[in-house]
């Protein structure tokens, strides 16, 4: 039986950004139907991260609705969507999976040439338009495949992975973004083994994620490094085993860490998105085999300072998206990790918010007092 | 039976360079016997490579014996040494494996934290003397852990990989640099499959056991760059099937690269030590997978112009010191490759011979007129 609504114009809830730093607008939208190959998603739950946080301080392209770390059920599908059907469980991906280009079939990626990541685009691909328009029909801007601040949500089919349907909803949505990232740049990238030193910068969720990583992979030192002493708290639930504040150092960061793991890190994680720590995560590694990985996003139009013949050290040095998992084959895989216990994401979720205190959420963000915030959304 | 010089100084013939440019003298030099965990080797064979000539051609440590690519025979070892005697057929190692460092136990670096490559270093460790005088008394530099432009060189035993006594001397010695570097860093770092593109940039010797490397792994494309058009009929011999001459074009690099390789290459090999090219190589790989390994050594005092977030487009970049083999443990089973005829070395020896005209190698190999030439010693 089709969704009642299938076809239809669907007018909800949004928390539209219509201007840098002002705060979100919850007010009354309306939703198209999905067009061939896409689908409109009733967004149950969506967590807020720091890329949010930063399309919304920054000038650019308004009005939008942020939001990419969310699960829901599907409404309707439009044309050409075989994969999918009304009533589905799904978590949505930011960086999608079209299942055909050369990327999506390749084994060695997770970049799918036509769905990848793009914080440029802001419009439906098929016909460049916006699915979401205000009462009096302007159009409101989508944002990293997702645009999950609204009660309904169009995305492509590749944007949304199907998930077994006893998975609680509000925990499904942190296997949309941090927690993927964090945990796949460790399983998948690094490839930590049991008894290994890793090294954590910046412990915000995604920092967190690659603790609760590594220790599943059984690391046994695992240094967290922040300049927020609050964090060090938190961390050792994460199982983090030494902490670094770099303000208290009076010498290179890489030189404390090289001390405390005899001669080099096995393993360091960036996860802040600054030039000067990636330097510092490559110095720090052993040489001979240490891994940097790269999760942060540095948004400043910087180079990286250091010679080639650094890279002749044996030590690595790569970025990882979406911590390498491609989101519709992998996605419910890990989950399952989590079903079975063996993955806690639990201890992420610091606050569960009603949709219209989505600014409140901001706000703890913002002030480093939240790891994950999971609004709810639909029962306004 | 000991040999009848163990434990004597040997008078033997060397080429010695006195200053940057000149050419290298023939004279009587002394070798004094191996300390412990030392060796003293009949160098039966040395081929030379752009490393010698750098070294050569810039102001630096001088009187010194270059030459760092050579086989031999063992005259005599020092106390402590175990796993060489006398008569042992070996090649010798620029970049040795003690075999007992943290290092040199790990399988993930053949980097050992003692015998490394280590251009600065121009004595012996165990007394920060050198073994080679002048019939005067004057000390004789050492060169990269080898030195083989004479007759007989003490080396640390780690710097010396016993090898198959039928294995022909003359051609043992390519196993001793460019060879493996290049082979290796297509068998061990790039892991190239069959089917594959790959990308020379440089088209020497090393360029070319790339070549030959990506020929034995059924690479479907392999296409030379080298501003030298001469190369381009040499390089069909090994394998070669497409040929970019930088000089030629009227766009980058990476365009013309990526036009032909229908997006991108799956491996870029950097044979210059350019950090132009570096950057090249990097950008002419396919997204999601394409992985540039660094070979060249870049000596100039330059920094990667790379936006750290480049790293996140799924590329690999790598350096590779000696192709990711250990030499005592790995250059064995790569010779017994040469002996089955898997791989043809055999091609790589342009001239040989007399050690007496080794000046004429150098200028062959400065005019590029040689790839490699194999000089027989003690034979004057
Ligand atoms: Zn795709
Ligand atoms: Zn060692």
């Amino acid at each position: 039986m089709p969704s009642s609504t299938e076809g239809q114009t669907i007018t909800c809830k949004a928390a539209v950004a219509w201007k840098a730093k002002e705060p979100l607008v919850i007010q009354d939208v309306q939703v198209a139907p999905p067009e061939a190959g896409e689908v409109r998603v009733k967004v149950t739950h969506t967590s807020l991260c720091h890329t949010d946080l930063f399309f919304w301080e920054n000038e650019g392209c308004f009005p939008r609705i942020l939001g990419h770390e969310a699960a829901g059920i599907v409404e309707s599908v439009g044309e050409e969507v075989t994969d999918l059907e009304e009533g589905d469980h799904v978590v949505l991906l930011f960086n999608g999976e079209c299942g055909r280009c050369k990327q999506c079939k390749s084994e060695k990626t997770n970049l799918c040439a036509k769905l990848k990541v793009d914080a440029s685009r802001s419009t439906m691909r098929i016909d460049e338009k916006c699915r979401f328009t205000t009462k009096g029909g302007q159009p409101i801007h989508h944002f990293l495949n997702v645009s999950s601040f609204c009660e309904y949500t169009v995305v492509e089919a590749g944007c949304a992975a199907k998930i077994d349907p006893s998975t609680p909803l509000n925990r499904a949505c942190l296997f949309a973004c941090g927690v993927p990232t964090g945990i796949g740049a460790v399983r998948n990238v690094a490839k930590v083994e049991k008894g290994s030193s890793v090294v954590i910068f910046g412990l915000g969720s995604v920092g967190f994620a690659v603790a609760e990583g590594a220790r599943i992979a059984e690391a046994k030192q695992i240094i967290g490094i922040d300049v927020n002493p609050k964090k060090f708290d938190i961390a050792k639930d994460f199982g983090v085993t030494d902490f670094i504040n770099p303000r208290d150092l009076s010498k290179p960061i890489e030189d404390v860490v090289k001390e405390m793991t005899n001669g080099g890190a096995d393993y360091c994680f960036e996860c802040v998105g600054n030039v000067d720590l990636v330097l510092a995560a490559f110095e720090s590694c052993h040489e001979g085999w240490g891994r940097t990985v790269l999760l942060g996003v540095e948004v400043r139009p910087v180079t990286l300072n250091m010679h080639p013949m650094k890279l002749f050290d044996g030590k690595e040095i790569k970025g990882s998206t979406f911590g390498d998992y491609k989101g519709k084959s992998h996605i419910p895989n890990l989950i399952s990790l989590y079903k079975d216990k063996s993955l806690d994401v639990d201890k992420f979720v610091t606050h569960e918010l009603a949709f219209d205190k989505i600014n409140e959420a901001f706000k703890l963000l913002m002030e480093g007092k939240s790891l994950r915030t999971v609004l709810h959304l639909n029962d306004l």
